[in-house]
């Protein structure tokens, strides 16, 4: 079934996307005039419904001066609008032991509630009015600066965590995805109401939100609602779907190496390179890459660092992707006399994929490893919500449970070797390392990345 | 329908515990002969499963000698079996995106994966291949002594995580409940494989299992592949199902102040009392309590201290029950020269509830609560295997979702007056802090509980 992108679809029309088949939902999508897309999946066995609308917008989109203003704003967005207090919203959904909660990354914001199917009119009411409707009165941005510095102290005393933020520095330098989402101390002290109502007002607009629901529900009841929620706001717009992010080559350094000493009882690091794009199709085969380095138990990783030498207890690879570029990471955490002992492992098993690829056994279990678990992903509302959420805002485009696993089951032994070899071989691989570790020592560290 | 307890349910035989009706499942118990139980819940419009097994037995069964034995053997137990290494046993669940997992408490352990209902016969020929023929070889031991003192130092850098285990030993001091789960450095480096292999033989007895599965399956089938799987050990044994755990009276101290002295950004405080025992029927009063008081975004405790005054990013309470006692502890992180302040409020809202309990507007919502989010928790096969594996070792009876829901509206005002009263109001409250604190100024401190 060809799919037309959301901005070629005429305003108040309805499209069916995917036909539900073998346990799938039905996926489809309404483009409401103003511009707002609603997509949902339709998914009658279970008796949950989870409701969220994705903003196309997150901390790449901010200057250095407002870094942080995007998960400021999504604070805000839970302390009230005129219709509802911060303690309405909360206990509107506490009453039908809905969960609601909200998350910001560097390309996108999502809101989402999961509730049981019949309290589903009640999330869409809530939601939508956060989303439309909310005051970011001066004192409530106030109160919350405390709540985010709080937060940014919770994060701070997590070394793992932390390693992460500092990664992202040194592959992407202070560019807008070099930059932490909860932004700094600094910027979070100084950012005015002002400003990020204005970030607020120039970007929650409705071409550039996404509704996406899954679970129980019916997808006219669903449209219907959302265009009540959203008929003020809707009937000032005459935008069309945004298009999907394509963003603009992101800067990219590689052979870095950031370390951070600090009395932690272990040592975190974090070593990898630039990864593959979002567009990319060569994402398949990645995805088997980082399965079979280092995406479970079986993994080399967690084989030669775990199980063999008992040198971590946490070790494991991921790939993160973004418009224009992507991110390829080995996670340790382990004594800082071992640090040395444990990069060597890891710097060599990232040039073996590099220079052999993985094997045929290893192929076909990361190809199972990673079909079972989307099935697998498929009974959870929430899960849905974020897949055909996702979708929509960063691609445009939707594939069903059996496009996606046989796009995995494709992938071959060259396609591995080719993307380890053209992507993780291409850079000099970059470290982040906090831990007990002086100047003199982390100098030498560079020489192990070589 | 009336239950019979397993220890009184003729072995060989099966017995329809609970029927299912709208959307529960039908739960079912086999007593094998030997002894082991096993407790299926069938819900045939999932397509995936959950299987576990349940081994009495936890932290609190150690001596101080073997404190960390069993935790540091549920470690071994993915180590190896005559049929399988360490790699063809995570290869195996792998290979079919299943998720294998396991978890040591203070009562219990439990070993459990979840897989696409198809690939359930290979979850079971693992898992019980894992619990019954365990090789605990001396070189696996020496390695995994190493990974679990790297999660031990995983722990320690987060002192989120290290304050619950200082405040249990505040409330049980010294003994079994008091100590932690994992064990000390000098208990974990001076473990030697014979005590552990002995605490194996001794305690993974048939009797003393319960084995549990949830999702599409057949009753029947479950049954005869354990009984397969099982076959060499229930040969051999002669037991009886163990009589749920009656616990003997744990010590509890009230009143104490513990404050570990850190350079962390947060200072990570809990606050609490005994609570109530796992079989005290005023456990449903309990759970309205805590929901109102610290539960949700709309509880007490968040409204108090983040949403009105910005204090905090964390702030929550919990209540947790044992044998024969429970915790019920309030966390805050903070900054450091807050403590004070966010103690305060704490100790006030505590104070209040014990005082005047709860208003019938906040009585309604957490019953609506705790109704809402246990509807919504039968979804997931993996919470179905949790539900039904801990009733039938805890409690050795199950009750259905319709009467988990009418317990809880059956709650009054009363109730929870009486219970905040009575177990909240019994003890002066205990204080675990960890963060930059002078001696000087946690000398303070207790001044501040009374």
């Amino acid at each position: 079934m060809a799919q037309v992108p959301a901005a070629r679809q005429r305003p108040g029309t309805t499209r069916t996307l995917l036909k539900g088949v073998d346990g799938a939902g039905t996926v489809r999508r309404t483009v409401l005039p103003g511009g707002l897309r609603v997509v949902t999946e339709t998914l009658p066995t279970v008796r949950s419904a989870t409701f969220g609308i994705w903003v196309g917008v997150g901390s790449r989109d901010e200057t250095p001066v407002l870094n942080g203003a995007t998960h400021y704003l999504e604070h805000l967005l839970f302390k009230g609008t005129a219709r509802r207090g911060a303690l309405e919203i909360s206990a509107a959904l506490d009453a039908v032991g809905g969960e609601m909660n909200a998350f910001t990354a560097k390309e996108n914001t999502c809101y989402y509630a999961r509730v049981l199917d019949t309290d589903l009119p009640l999330a869409i009411d809530v939601v939508c009015d956060m989303l439309t409707g909310s005051l970011i009165r001066p004192e409530d941005v106030e109160a919350e600066r405390g709540v985010i510095l709080e937060e940014m102290a919770m994060a701070e005393d997590d070394p793992g965590d932390v390693v992460h933020d500092l990664f992202a520095r040194t592959i992407f330098g202070s560019g807008p995805l070099g930059r932490p989402i909860l932004g700094t101390q600094e910027t979070v002290t100084a950012l005015t109401r002002d400003q990020i109502a204005g970030f607020y007002h120039r970007r929650y607009r409705p071409e550039n939100l996404v509704v996406a629901a899954a679970g129980n529900l019916d997808h006219r009841a669903v449209v219907k609602l959302v265009e009540q929620a959203f008929a003020p706001v809707l009937a000032k717009s005459t935008g069309h779907p945004a298009e999907v992010r394509q963003g603009v080559k992101a800067v990219r350094t590689a052979g870095q190496v950031a370390v951070l000493n600090r009395p932690t009882e272990q040592a975190h690091l974090v070593l990898g390179t630039p990864g593959v794009p979002r567009h990319d199709e060569r994402r398949w085969a990645m995805g088997v890459l980082n399965a079979a380095l280092g995406g479970g138990m079986s993994s080399r990783l967690f084989q030669e660092v775990r199980e063999k030498r008992g040198l971590a207890y946490s070790v494991y690879s991921y790939s993160s992707s973004y418009a224009d570029t992507g991110l390829f990471g080995i996670y340790a955490g382990c004594q800082p006399k071992r640090v040395e002992e444990v990069l060597k492992i890891c710097r060599e098993e990232l040039a073996r994929v590099v220079e052999e690829g993985i094997t045929e056994e290893e192929l076909h279990r990361a190809i199972g490893q990673l079909s079972g678990s989307t099935v697998l992903g498929m009974e959870d509302t929430g899960s849905l919500m974020n897949r055909i959420g996702k979708a929509e805002i960063s691609y445009g485009h939707h594939l069903s449970v059996d496009e996606m696993l046989e796009k995995m089951a494709a992938v071959t032994l060259d396609d591995v070797h080719a993307v380890a070899r053209d992507v993780l071989g291409a850079h000099r691989p970059s470290l982040a390392l906090i831990g007990p570790i002086t100047d003199r020592r982390a100098a030498k560290l560079a020489d192990l990345l070589v």
